[in-house]
C-alpha cells in the first residue's frame, strides 16, 4: 500500500534440534517484514522430508499447533516470501521441494538469478518440465542432473550455472546448506542454538529465540552441516564484495546486525548527515513510520529541531480494503496514516521519510499534513534519488515509473507540493554507511547510480547457454 | 498478550449518506484498537435492517466488496468489541439486532451496565429469554416491553431503568439515537459529512473519512436523527459528569481529541510532569511501543535525557502464536518485542510505560533490556498505581491480580527488577489533564483512587426491582 | 429437484445411554430423507446442555468426530429440516435451544402449528423477542412463561395454547419429553437400547441403531423420561387420530412401519389396486425410481406386465448444479433420470409414479421416454390428485400450483403428453391402506379430499387470543 | 464401504463448443460413479490452458458458477477419478497440466500403465522430477522430450514407450488428442453435439448433453481433432483387442451402451443364465441395491420367482460416518442399507448380488436379511469368482484379500452364512456377454481366468529400458 521498493523474501535454517520446525516458525516470524505473501517450512526427520506452505502471513499459515507434529524431526528450513521473479501463487511458495533419483531435497531463495530464464530455456529444451514459474526452481532442475559424487559438488556444480543474488538454504534428508552468492548481496547470518547450528536472513530471528550470533555467512562462502558437524566451503573464483545498501535504508528491521552494523544506528546517521547537507529552519521534526523513525530521530537530534510523533499509524490495516464505489475521495493513505493535529497545525514541519518511489504516497501524506494546519512542509529523504531499477532480488517499479529516473529533485518536489525537498547526497550515504564489515568489498548502490556489480542477459528467444 | 487493561468497544454510525455501510467500515478500521475480537455492521434501506457480523478483525470480517451491496441503504451503525460483559463468542457479536413488535431495532454499546444481571433477573422471571450473555440485551428486551409511542421516549424510558456506562447508537428503519450515560464515562462524538450525520467513539474516525467534527455527545444526551433531521433531549436528571481518565492513559489513539483535548498532548504533559516528579540521572529515554511513546518524548523533553526507539515492535504478531512445547524459555514478549543492543548497551536507561497490570510484562521486558547490556534500568510510568478494577466498560483483572493493590511501589520494584521505579501521582495525573472541556465534572479515575461515581450492586440471588 | 411434496423434518431422541450424541448422529442418518436442508443435536450431560447444528447434510455437518466429545452426556436430541413454515436459514435449525429462568431447554419438532403466528403475536405484544422466525419458537416462549411446577404439567400447559401437527422432543438438563398432537398427524414411535428409551420418527432409525421397536406414541400422549424411568400421561382431551397418509404414500422410507404397516407392502398394494382400476395392455411397467418402485412392482404383479428399471438414477447429484449460460436445453431432470433405451424402444410402457404436484417434471420424464423409443406411455399415479394444499407439516404450494386444482385428469394428461394417465382412486386408496392400527381414527387424506381435521387461522392483524 | 472392486477413472473430452466446460461438467455428472475421489477439468481458449482441480465429486468441486467463465474457451477434457496407481491426494488429481517448451498441454487418462515404474526410473536418471506419484505423468516427462514435429507424431512415440490400458484425451491449445490402448481394455466413445466433436468414457454422458452417439473410439485408434476437424491414425501395431468384461458386470452405468451392447441387458442376461445354472426352490429374488438390480430382475424372470426390493438403500451416506467409540455393534453395511421385514420373513429369499471380494459385506447382509426373519438364504452371484488382481486400471486387493483365490465355492458359502452360493461359471458369462462389437476380439476376463493379455513387469530396481 506504501510507496516503497519490496523486500522478497527472508529464509531461516536450523539443523539439529528437537523443536527445528517450531523454531524455524519463530524465526520466519521475526523475518515476516522481508516477505508477507506466504510461507513455508520443510522439515526433515532423517528419513523423509515434511512439509507445509501456503499464502498468507505465517501466523495464519500456521494456526494449527499440530502441523507441528507433521513437521517432525530435527532439521528445518523456512521461507516468508513476497514476489519478485514469478507470479503471486500457491504454487510459486517456497521452499521448494521435489523428489529426484537420489531422495528428495528442498530449497528456500532470497534472491534473483538473472539468467533464470535462459537457464530454464535450456533445460526445457532437454526434456525439463517445470511446475513452477519462479527463477528458483531452476536450481532443483540443475540438481537432478549434474552427476558429482557429493552433495556439496552438485551444489557448487549448479551454483556455477546460475548467476545473480541468491542466499540459499537447502534441507536434504540428512544435510542443510547454506549459500550466499559470491557479491553477497543478500544478507545471511550463522548463530547457535543448544548446540544446533542456525542460519537466518537477519539477526532479529537469531535474538527471537535466544540463538547465539556467531558471524555472517560470508560472500560466495558454502556451509554444509551434517550430523559430523560443519563444513564451510568456497567453490567460487574471488570476487569483490557488493552487499546492498538499501537493506540499511529500508528492508531489515532496525533492530538487526546487517553486513557488520547495526541497522538503527545506520538510519540515525544517514538522519543526521541529511540534516547537515539538508538543513533548515523549522518547528518540528516528525518521520513517517514506522520506517522514517530513526532518521527522523537523527535529524532531529543534528539539527536540534524537536522530534514528535505527528503522524500515527494503523496496525490493524489488512491485506485488502474496500473503497466506498462512489467516493471520489480516496482512502489508500488515510487508512494506514493520521496526522495529530496539534504537533503540526501553525508549524513548519520536517517530514522525514527513507525512500521516494513513485511520489504518489508522499504527494498524499504531504497533502494531509498541510490540511492538518502545517505553515510549511520540508521533505527529507534518507537516501539518494532511486532512479535505476534493482535486478538483485528487490521488487521495483520499471524506470519509467521511478520518478526519479525522469525529474528532477526540483520537479519532483513541485509533485509532491512540499516546500523544499532534499535527498542525502550519494556520498553522504556512502559516508554514513561505510563499507561492509567483511571481504573488502563496497555497497551496491545500482538503484542510485545505475552502476551494477553483475551483468543480466538482455533476454532473447535464441539464447544458448549449450548445458547440455 | 501485553499486560494492559482492555477497552471493550467502539461504535459508529451514520444516517442519510448513500454509502452508508462502507463508510462505517472504514469508521470501524479507524476504532479497531478499541475492540479486535468481533465486529459488525448493521444498515437500514428505509424499510428494512440488514446485519453482517463476525469474529476477527474488520478487514477479516468485511473482506468481501459483495457484502456491501447486501449491506444496503443509507443509514448504518457498527461495533468494534473486546469482551467486557459476556463471553467472547459469536452470539455475542453487536450490533444485536431484533425483531419485535413494531419492527427492528439494532443496538452498539460502548460500556458496562452496572445493573444488568438483575434487570435480566426481572425480564426472566417475567417470561423473558435471552439469546446472548451480554448485558447489552437487556436494552433491547426492556425496549420491546415498554409503551410509549415514540422511539425518544421508549428509550428514555428504558435508560432509566439500567445504570452505568453507556455510549450507544440504536439504529431503526427509519431512525438513528445516539446516547451518552449522565456520567459520560465512555467518549462519543458527532460529525457530518456529506450532509449526513456521523458518530463514532472516537475523533480519529471522523479524520479517515474525511468528516467534520461538530462536538461531543454531552454526557446524558440523547440525539435522534430522522429524515426530518436532528433532535437533542436530555432525559436524565442532572449529574455531574465523570469520563473515564484511561481513555487519555491508554485507550484512545493518539490523534484523537477526546472529552476536549488531543491525546498525544495529554500523554506528553504526563511524561512531563512524570520527569518533574521522578528525575532521574540517565543516558537514554526508550519507550514501551506503542502506547509509552508519547510520554517517553515528553519525560526526555523535560529531562533533556535523549529519547531512543530502543525496543523494536514486530507488527505482524497473530493473535495466536504456537510456544515450543519442550522449550524452557518463552516467547511471549519476545515475539512483540526486541531491544536494539545499540542504543541500550553500557547506557543507563529510563524505560516509559503507560501503566501497569500484574507487572509480569514489565518483568520480562527489564529481563530483556538488562540483557540488551543497559547499565540502569529506571521504569516510568505516566499514570498512578492501578489498584481497583472498573465496573464501567473496561476489563480489568480482579483486585488480587493487580500488583498495585497488594503490594508498594518499592515491593513492585523489587518484582520486575529494575533500578527505580516511579509512578505519575494522581496529584500530577490531575494537574496535567485537567478537567473535561464540557459539563463541569471531572474525571473518573476509580481505578487509581478507588472512588467510584456509580453505585454498583453486590448481586444477590433475591434482588427484586420490581419492574413487572 | 423433483416436483413432490416436501416431507418438513425428523426427531430423534435417547435417554439414558453412553453414547447417546453418537447413537442420535445414526439415527439422523436414517431419517435423512425427511430432511436435507440443515440438523442439529443437543446433548444433555445432566447440568449442561451441548448444542451443534448446521446447514446440510447429517454427513456433512457432523463429520469432525471430536464433535462428540462435545456433545457429552447420556441423553440426546436430534432433527433434521426441510423448511415449512420459517425461511431456510441458519438461525431457523433446530433443535431450538434457550436458556430461561429455569435452567436450559432445546426442543425439536415435526409438524407445524396451525396457530403459531397469533400466539406469536400475543407473545410480542407483551414484550417478547423472537430470534427465529420459526412455528417452534413459540413452543420456548411459552414455556418461559407459564408457571406450573413440573416440567410435564408446564409442557401440557404450552400444548393446549397450539393447535395443530407435531411430535415434539423436548431435553432438559434432567428430563426428555415426546409428545404427539391429539390427531397424531406425524409419526413419532418408541424403542429401546441397552436398558436406554429411544424415540423416532420412524422406525428405520431402530433398525440401524439395532433398538427394538416397542409402540407407536400414542395421538395426544405425552411421555416424560427421566432417571425414575418412563411416565405416560394423555394431557388432552379425546380426538379422532388422523394421522398423514401421505406419510405411506411418499415421505417415509419403504422399511419403515409407520401407523401400524410397513410402508413398503402399502405401496405395492397401492400398486395393485391401480392396476385393477387403470389396466392398459402394455409391454413393460417401469417405475420412477426410487419413490415410483413399490407400486410399480406391485402394478407388475398384478397386471402380469414385466417389471424393468427402465429409468437409472444418478445418486451423485449435488444440491447445486449449474446449467449452461447460452443453452436452450434443460438439465434439470436428465441430470437426474437416464432412460434404458433397450428397456423402452419400440414398447408400450407403463411408468408409475406416486405423485403429481405440478407436472412439469412428468412431462419432461415422459419426453424422455418418449425419446427414448416408446411407442406408448401410459401414466400411472399410485393416489389421488393432489388438490389442496397441507397445513400440518408438509411444504405443498400454493392451490394455484397443484395442477390437479384447477385442471381435470384428461387437462393433465394432455399437458404431460402421455397417452393415457390414471390416477388411483380415494376410494382405492383407502382400500389400499386401512385404518390406522392405534386409536381407531382414519387417516387425513385433506390433500385429496379438502377435509382439513383441524381448523386455521384466517390470519388476521388484530387477532386475539388474549392469553396474557 | 461396500466389497467391490473400484474402477479408477472417467474421463471426457469436447472441442469446439462455446460452452465446452459447463458440457464437460455434465459430462463428469454422468461419469460420477467412475471415481469420487477427486476431479478436474482443463480448459483451453485457443491460447492458454485453464484448470481447476480439487477433491472431491463434481458437485462439490465445481460449486461455484464463476468458475466456468475462468475455464473459459471452446475446448475442454475432464477427469473423475478413484485412485488406482498414485495415492490419493490432490497432487494426483487429474488432468494433469504442465507447460513444456512447445507450450502448454494436459491429459486426463482411465487405465493403468503396466510399465510406469520402469520409465520414471529411466527418466529420473536423466534428470527428470516428477511431482506427482501417478503413473500417468510419465506420459508428459516423455512428451517434453520427443523430438517429432506434429503433436500426433509425437503422441504416437510417447505411446510406443509405454504398455498397458489406457483410454487419454489430450488437450493442448488448439488440439484435442483420444486415444485407446491397442487392447482396447477401457471404453471410450466419440460422439457429436451441434457440430462438435465429444469424447466420454460412457454413453450415459452423451445423453445427459444430448451428444449423438457415434461411435466407439477403436481399439489402437488415436483421434486428433483441430479446427481442421478429425483425423484418425492407427499408430499401433496389429494387436486383438481384449476389452474389460467388469466394465459390463458392475463398473459401467446400465444406461450406457459400453463395447457395442447396452449393460442393462447384458446384467439382466447374467441373471438368467445364472438362474439355470444354480435353480433353487425360493419364494422372493432381492437384488443387493443398486448393481444387483438388472441380474435380480433376470434371475426373476427366469426362474418365475418373484422380484422384490427387500433391501432399501439410503442415498444420503456420506463419505465419512463415525462409528460410536465404545459399541460392540459395526454399522457399516447397516448405514447403507436396511431390510424390509415383511417382504423377507419367513421366506425362503434368493438374494443377488453382481460380485463377491473379500466376502466380508456378504457375511454381514445375509447376517442381516437372516435377522430380519428369512426362512433360507441363497446366495446367487452373477460373475465368477475373482480369483485374480486386475493390472489394467481396476484398483483390486492383493491375492490374499480375495476369498476366491484361496477358498472353495463351499468353504465361501460357509464362510458368508448362506444356505446355498452359486457363481455364474466362465462359460456362462462368456455366454451371456458374447464378443466385444468391434476388432474381433474377446473380452479380458483375467480377473476370473487368471489369463493376462498384456506381461507387466516384475519390477526390479536394476530395470533398464535404455530409452535416454
Amino acid at each position: 500500500m506504501f510507496d516503497k521498493f519490496q523486500d522478497e523474501c527472508g529464509v531461516f535454517g536450523i539443523f539439529g534440534h528437537p523443536e527445528a520446525s517450531n523454531l524455524t516458525y519463530l524465526g520466519l516470524y521475526a523475518l515476516q517484514h522481508r516477505g508477507q505473501e506466504s510461507c513455508g517450512i520443510v522439515s526433515s526427520d532423517g528419513g523423509n522430508l515434511h512439509a507445509h506452505r501456503g499464502m498468507g502471513l505465517v501466523a495464519d499459515v500456521f494456526r494449527d499447533e499440530s502441523l507441528f507434529s507433521r513437521l517432525c524431526g530435527s532439521s528445518s528450513i523456512g521461507h516468508v516470501r513476497y514476489s519478485t521473479a514469478g507470479t503471486s501463487d500457491l504454487k510459486n511458495v517456497q521452499p521448494i521441494m521435489v523428489d529426484y533419483l537420489r531422495g528428495s531435497i528442498a530449497v528456500a531463495h532470497n534472491g534473483n538469478l538473472v539468467n533464470a530464464q535462459e537457464v530454464r530455456n535450456e533445460l526445457e529444451l532437454s526434456g525439463s518440465i517445470f511446475s513452477t514459474t519462479s527463477d528458483t526452481e531452476v536450481l532443483v532442475h540443475l540438481l537432478a542432473r549434474v552427476q558429482a559424487d557429493s552433495l556439496a559438488e552438485r551444489v557448487s556444480e549448479v551454483l556455477k550455472v546460475v548467476r545473480g543474488a541468491y542466499s540459499l538454504v537447502f534441507l536434504t534428508e540428512t544435510r542443510l546448506v547454506a549459500v550466499r552468492d559470491p557479491n553477497g548481496f543478500r544478507p545471511l547470518v550463522l548463530g547457535k542454538l543448544d548446540g544446533a547450528y542456525v542460519f537466518a536472513s537477519e539477526s532479529c530471528a537469531f535474538d527471537l529465540i535466544e540463538a547465539e550470533f556467531i558471524r555472517e555467512v560470508e560472500p560466495g562462502e558454502m556451509i554444509v552441516i551434517s550430523k559430523d558437524g560443519l563444513q564451510s566451503y568456497h567453490p567460487f573464483g574471488k570476487v569483490t564484495p557488493t552487499p546492498c545498501v538499501f537493506e540499511h535504508i529500508y528492508f531489515a528491521r532496525p533492530d538487526s546486525i546487517i553486513f557488520g552494523r547495526q541497522v538503527y544506528g545506520v538510519r540515525k546517521e544517514f538522519g543526521r548527515v541529511l540534516a547537515r547537507e539538508f538543513a533548515v529552519d523549522a518547528d518540528v521534526v516528525i518521520p513517517i513510520p514506522d520506517s522514517g523513525v530513526p532518521a527522523a530521530i537523527g535529524y532531529a537530534e543534528e539539527s536540534g529541531i524537536p522530534f514528535q510523533l505527528g503522524l500515527i499509524r494503523n496496525h490493524y490495516v489488512g491485506r485488502t480494503f474496500i473503497e466506498p464505489q462512489q467516493s471520489i475521495r480516496h482512502f489508500g493513505v488515510k487508512i494506514k496514516l493520521n496526522p495529530v493535529r496539534e504537533v503540526i497545525e501553525g508549524k513548519r514541519v520536517v517530514v522525514v521519510d527513507d525512500s521516494i518511489v513513485r511520489g504518489t504516497t508522499a504527494r498524499k501524506i504531504i497533502k494531509m499534513v498541510r490540511a492538518a494546519g502545517a505553515r510549511e512542509i520540508h521533505m527529507r529523504i534518507s537516501s539518494p534519488p532511486t532512479s535505476f531499477p534493482c535486478y538483485y532480488g528487490i521488487d521495483t517499479p520499471t524506470r519509467k515509473e521511478l520518478i526519479s529516473s525522469s525529474h528532477t529533485v526540483e520537479e519532483i518536489n513541485r509533485y509532491i507540493t512540499s516546500d523544499s525537498l532534499g535527498y542525502l547526497s550519494l556520498e553522504g550515504l556512502r559516508e554514513a554507511v561505510g563499507d561492509p564489515s567483511i571481504g573488502g568489498g563496497h555497497f551496491c548502490d545500482a538503484c542510485f547510480s545505475g552502476y551494477y556489480p553483475v551483468k543480466f542477459p538482455r533476454l532473447k528467444a535464441d539464447s544458448q547457454l549449450g548445458l547440455f
